[in-house]
Formats: C-alpha cells, sequence, structure tokens
C-alpha cells in the first residue's frame, strides 16, 4: 500500500492567512485561517509555520512527511529569493518567507504572486488541464495575469514578469496607482469602472445609480442588467479596453486558451462581448482567433489556495527554471 | 579523434535563398546562394535540397552525415507544420518545407522566422550569450521580434506568437500594413517614419530633404545628424513610441536583455536616447530598468544564416517543445 502524501497550500492575504492541509491527490483535508498579524508581533513565515504545525498535530501527520509547502501572496513579491515587497498592512519593504520556512520545517517550499497562483489553480484542476499556452487574467480591483508558456509558468528575469495591468493602452489615459498613465488597470478595473462612472454622474449624466453614495462594480454590473445607460456603457468601455489588450497579448503570446477571473468578469456578457468584439478588431489575423479556448475561471475565492495547492504538488515542472 | 561534425544554414529570401555550410563548431565552410525561382519550375524545398547536395558534393561531405538542417524565412510561417504561408514573391498560400527536405535528406530539419532566427544568433553567439530571458527587436522596414523564456523560443500554440509590430499603441492612429490601425509597426517602423516626414513635408514642414523624391530612413537619419529638425523629431517621435511599447514588454516579459537590430537602429542615439527616456516614463517599478542589458544587435545582414546555424546545430534545446 502506498502511504499518502501531504501538501500545505498556504494563502497570504491583506487580512487573512489561510492554511490548507491537502493529500497530493488534491483531496482537501483540514483548512484553517489566521488575521494576518499587523501588530508584528510575529513574522509572518514564524505565523505560517505555527499554522502549518498545528494542522498536522491535529490530523496526526509528521511535519517532516510534508511533499511540499505552496506559498500564495499579493504582490508584489520576489518569488526567486522567496519574499514579500512592501506586502499590504505591513510596515516591512521586504519580509522573507520561503527562507525561514524552509529552515524550519525542512520541506521544499515555493512562493508565488495570487495571479501565479491562479493560472496554475486553473492549469492542475481548471479549464486549463493539458493547455500549454495559458493565459489567465483576473479583472478585479486591480488586474493581473498568469502566464503559463509551454507547460512552465512566466515569471521572467525577477519574477515580476505578466503585470498586463500596467500596459499602457491610452497613453494619455488617467494616471494608474502606479504612478504612471494610461494603464489598463487605471482605465478597465473594477476601481477604475467605479470611478469613470463616478465622475460622470458628477457630471450629471442620467442613471438609475444613487447619487453621493459609494459605487460598486456590483451596483453597476446589476444597474446594466437592468438596463441602466451609463452603467452600461461603463461596462462597455471597460470591455472594449480589455479586448484592445488581450489582442495584443494574443499577438505575444499566440497562447491556447484564455482564462478570465475576477469579481468584475462576473458582470458576463456586458463586460465579455464588447471585449471580445475589441479583441476580434485589434488582431491582426483570424488565427489569433481560431480555436482559441476563452473560458471563465473555474476558481473564486479559493483560487490562492487552490493555486499554492498546485505550486506545492507539482513544485519542479512551473518553476524549475527558477530553481535550477 | 573526433568526427567533425556538419550543419547547413539556410535563409529564404524575397530574392535569394542563400545556404551556408558549417562545421558545428561553426566554422563556415563555403556559402552559396541562388535566386528565388519565381517562375515556380521549382518548388522552394527542391532549390534548397539541391544546394545541399552541391554544398556537400564539393566539400566531400556525405548529406547524412549532416547533423542538423536550419532555415529561416521571412514569415508568415509555421514552424510547427513547417511551411511558409504566403511567401513574398510566390504565388502560393502555404509551401511546405520542412517535410519534404526531411523526406529526401533524412536530416533533423528546423523552420523558423527570420526575427527568431536573429534572437537565436544574438544568443548562440552574440550579446544574448548565456542570459535566459532575451528580447530582440528589430526596426527595419517592418517592426519584429524574437523573443526567449528561459532558455526557450517563444512560438505560441501556433508558431505565430512575438508579433510585436502588431503591438496596438495608439488606438485611433494610422492604418497598419495589416489592416488595422495604430500598431507599432505603422507608427515607427522604417516606413512609418519615412511616411510621417513625407507627409509633413507635403504641409510644408521646413527641412534640410529633398522635395519630390523618395525619401529613406537612412536620408532622414543623415539630415538628423545634420540637425534637420523634421528628421530628428520623426526619428523621435519613433524612439518615443518604441520606448512605449517596450515599456509594456517589460512588464509582460520581465527581460534580462533587450537587443536592437534592423536598419533603422543604425540611426543611433537620436532614435534610442527617446527610445530609451519613453521606457522609463512608462515603467511601473525602476526594478525592471535595473540592470536590464540593452544592446545592439551583434548581426546585420548575416543573421538569417548564423541564426539558421544555431537552430540547425541547437535543435533540441530551443524549440523542444514543438518537436515533442
Amino acid at each position: 500500500m502506498t502511504q499518502t502524501e501531504y501538501i500545505v497550500g498556504v494563502d497570504v492575504g491583506g487580512t487573512w492567512t489561510r492554511a490548507l492541509l491537502f493529500e497530493t491527490s488534491a483531496k482537501a483535508i483540514e483548512k484553517i485561517r489566521e488575521q494576518v498579524d499587523t501588530s508584528c508581533d510575529m513574522a509572518i513565515s514564524d505565523q505560517i509555520i505555527k499554522m502549518i504545525y498545528n494542522l498536522c498535530k491535529r490530523n496526526g501527520i509528521a511535519v517532516s512527511s510534508l511533499k511540499g509547502i505552496g506559498i500564495a501572496s499579493a504582490g508584489p513579491l520576489d518569488s526567486k529569493k522567496g519574499l514579500l515587497i512592501k506586502p499590504p498592512n505591513l510596515p516591512f519593504d521586504y519580509v522573507p518567507l520561503v527562507e525561514p520556512i524552509k529552515q524550519k520545517l525542512n520541506v521544499p517550499t515555493f512562493l508565488i504572486n495570487d495571479c501565479a497562483a491562479a493560472v496554475l489553480s486553473e492549469k492542475e484542476f481548471g479549464g486549463g488541464k493539458g493547455i500549454k499556452n495559458l493565459f489567465y487574467v483576473t479583472i478585479s480591483t486591480g488586474i493581473g495575469s498568469g502566464i503559463i508558456i509551454d507547460d512552465r509558468l512566466l515569471l521572467g528575469e525577477k519574477g515580476i514578469a505578466a503585470e498586463i495591468g500596467h500596459v499602457t493602452v491610452l497613453p494619455d489615459g488617467p494616471m494608474c496607482g502606479c504612478g504612471r498613465r494610461g494603464h489598463l488597470e487605471a482605465l478597465a478595473s473594477g476601481t477604475a469602472i467605479a470611478r469613470w462612472v463616478k465622475d460622470k454622474l458628477a457630471q450629471g449624466a442620467v442613471s438609475t445609480l444613487p447619487q453621493n453614495q459609494t459605487i460598486t462594480t456590483e451596483m453597476i454590473a446589476n444597474a446594466a442588467k437592468s438596463g441602466d445607460t451609463l452603467s452600461t456603457a461603463a461596462l462597455e468601455r471597460a470591455g472594449r479596453l480589455i479586448g484592445q489588450a488581450l489582442a495584443n497579448l494574443l499577438h505575444i503570446f499566440n497562447p491556447t486558451a484564455i482564462i478570465i477571473g475576477g469579481g468584475v468578469s462576473q458582470s458576463g456578457a456586458i463586460l465579455l462581448e464588447p471585449m471580445q468584439a475589441a479583441m476580434k478588431e485589434y488582431t491582426l489575423s483570424p488565427s489569433y482567433l481560431d480555436n482559441l479556448i476563452l473560458t471563465r475561471a473555474a476558481f473564486g475565492d479559493e483560487v490562492g489556495l487552490v493555486g499554492a495547492l498546485a505550486l506545492g504538488r507539482s513544485r519542479y515542472p512551473y518553476t524549475k527554471h527558477n530553481h535550477d
């Protein structure tokens, strides 16, 4: 009889650190979560180590028998050095994660950002199964991507590749959170869509949306579905800009499949149809679109943990080039 | 004593087919060239086979002892299927190259486009030696690129990736040769620079350039060097647009090195300085530029043959994913 093997997936968020113990078969055993200690009494790495100890102890598993630990976190981070760069809510610039955990637990440990985790989750368990060239884009508060080329994760020289939210779409466009102008994220993210609507309302645009109240993209999507012209225009505009950026990425990567995730993509056809129209309009040749698989993400809130599992489990093929 | 091994590199151009017999050490033995038979009496594959036979015969080498044949050609082409798509000057849509040669000569044969050949030539023999993440861009009549990620050539699902000339830079910009608007090639290629200057002259712009005469980018570069304001403005404008596109590509690929080739890049600082300024201006974080190697291409006219040699010689590592 083969001995059951185990993996831990960890998702480091702005508020919660979540850890899930899996069998390598991907069967989930137990999930725990703890609030990120922003008081800084304990290093994140120590918090993760403690969580892993607890998970193992409660399930009668020796920590030393873990086959891998995958950690997903919001970026920016350095996958190669295994550290967080300016993590949200923490007053540090560089927080080492991988080395302290590896040293303490003696288990292979890997760190990637949440978009890379998302594309791995799709590749291993979702719509990207068996696909060698896979492009995942999330349209959420921000816009990010995870890219698999030839079965390997695109990380770049310093592990800071795949930042498609910061591709310039309109050179004279609005300022991006990063301080540059006209980036896709500044034009078509959830934040950007809400801001565009707010500006139009302030200019007196007619809409069924409430005045003088925080407008969310969910409210905009709902209003659009009920026929609100302003909300429809906002999502159509964002969809077209995303489609324009995706056309560029088709020319650059010629992927087999594009998977769209993130809360804003839940708006559905009102966003996705103009997106597809723009992709077609801006694409050099039908070859890029013929047989292209375009699908919605399989995972929602769990994507970080699932991707961390995929990373912890596979380890070698996706990120080999970073650990040669 | 080890037996000397041989490779043939073939460069299929619009006018000439050139073939060069190399030792695998990269020592050139003999080069021959023949005009492409546009009368179509002979298939290109047969012409190449004949040239390889002749090269081998004259040098006392058995064709069967060749270790590889690398073929570079202007695109569009399909590397995976080994065929040319709409080759210049030929009235065919799909011209098989690899299969007929492999069948006749029984030598491993590989086909890539000229930009892919260029990046391989740099990777194997030029400024890209030892660099795992390499971005080659050529600024010539058109704009193209060859991309190495993690020591492997980026080809995409159908072998039509890396078309950075067809990335949208100005959504409402001028029409591209491909029929879409605002692509980098339509704004900053040699053709685009000359057209911009011609339009300005027609509008009465003051310049030392001759009126009513074909204007080449070489003339524009020379005039700019002599202080012509219009020519300087044309190259600065193109340089900035290229820099903007390269900033996007830094965010997407996070390469170790960018190598700039092609005739227009010979314009030097007048083009490259605004390019670098725009790269800096449009880049999210200095991390993308710190330690980035930015250099000029090592090869000129020979780049196709040198790249074909690199392909024929290495075969396996660069394009393994296409021949699994």
